[in-house]
């Protein structure tokens, strides 16, 4: 028994998704074919259509299906505010909090030298000609509080003040509704040397 | 923030998966637009493809790109021998063991009244047809060992059997390598009745 040439591309393809592997890639490729074929269709366009649209802002480098995204354009903004996160997911994030009416800057990743992924791919140089454009007066690091985001945002840190500028990251804490009893002891470290008074 | 709706249209659409929910389909958008444009594209191409030319055997029923599939086409296989599966990934699972060089008719699901799912939307009346072609001889019955698929064997049996043809069913019993131990009640029992002489 030989299965379908398409079948099989399909599985295969199925694949590129991220934390599919082959069995999942087989009962997801057997599902559409046999429960829905429409979904498959719709999927189909809606990948062809994403890949070919959707492309970096020139501003931002967020993802945007025009030259410039909305929120660069939004003159409601406070452009002298730029917060760097490392994905377009992570800017949705803070957007969703409704306590950030800034500009962003959308790294697209996060230094990792071990991966071979240096200040270039990270597009930093971008990064410092917008930030120095003279409207941007405070750039607050928003990357993830990992090895790798906290090492890419000193790295930017360090790059931004040597220019002038004035830099802040995200406060560590305790989270929202966190019991210390189950709390690591690094997070309840930090909360206590940035303690605020009240 | 206005996620472009490309973006949106193909999170919505891979939600369309079995076992993807939101939370997983953002993630699989957003990764493939930064990091797999090109598997994006080639999964795109590969959905829009099998659901083209992705069809039914007129014979068995399984999954093929012809009118009849290439196993119901291959004259070495003994026609007078008819397996009967819910769907074309158990076949594939039979045809891995090696053990059965018959034909196979594919259900594409099973009987599950309380679903709305009844005898003609597994096909009865085709398989019927089918069986009583005057070549088949045996009809073995392969559909899972679940409520659901031993209802679906024993409502085939009775139908089969009043039209005179043989009809078998898989063994139950224990695993290959299966410890008594770990081994449910209902299994032992199953393979204590069914005990053959050695």
């Amino acid at each position: 028994m030989k299965t379908p040439s398409s079948l099989e591309f399909l599985t295969e393809a199925l694949r590129r998704l991220p934390g599919v592997g082959p069995k999942s890639a087989q009962r997801m490729a057997y599902h559409l074919m046999q429960h829905d074929r429409e979904g498959a269709a719709t999927l189909g366009r809606a990948l062809t259509q994403a890949a070919e649209r959707i492309h970096h802002c020139a501003k931002c480098n967020t993802f945007t299906e025009n030259e410039i995204c909305e929120t660069c354009l939004d003159a409601s903004r406070d452009a002298s505010l730029l917060c760097v996160v490392e994905t377009p997911a992570d800017q949705l994030m803070i957007e969703q909090t409704m306590t950030y009416k800034g500009l962003y800057f959308v790294l697209m990743g996060h230094l990792s030298p071990l991966d071979g992924i240096g200040p270039r791919d990270i597009h930093l140089e971008k990064l410092i000609a917008r930030a120095t454009d003279g409207v941007v007066s405070e750039v607050v690091l928003a990357t993830n509080f990992t090895n790798e985001g906290e090492a890419t945002a000193h790295y930017i840190s360090e790059t931004l003040k040597a220019r002038g500028l004035k830099v802040s990251r995200l406060a560590r804490g305790v989270p929202v509704g966190g019991e210390l009893e189950y709390v690591d002891a690094g997070t309840i470290a930090r909360a206590m040397l940035d303690r605020r008074s009240t």
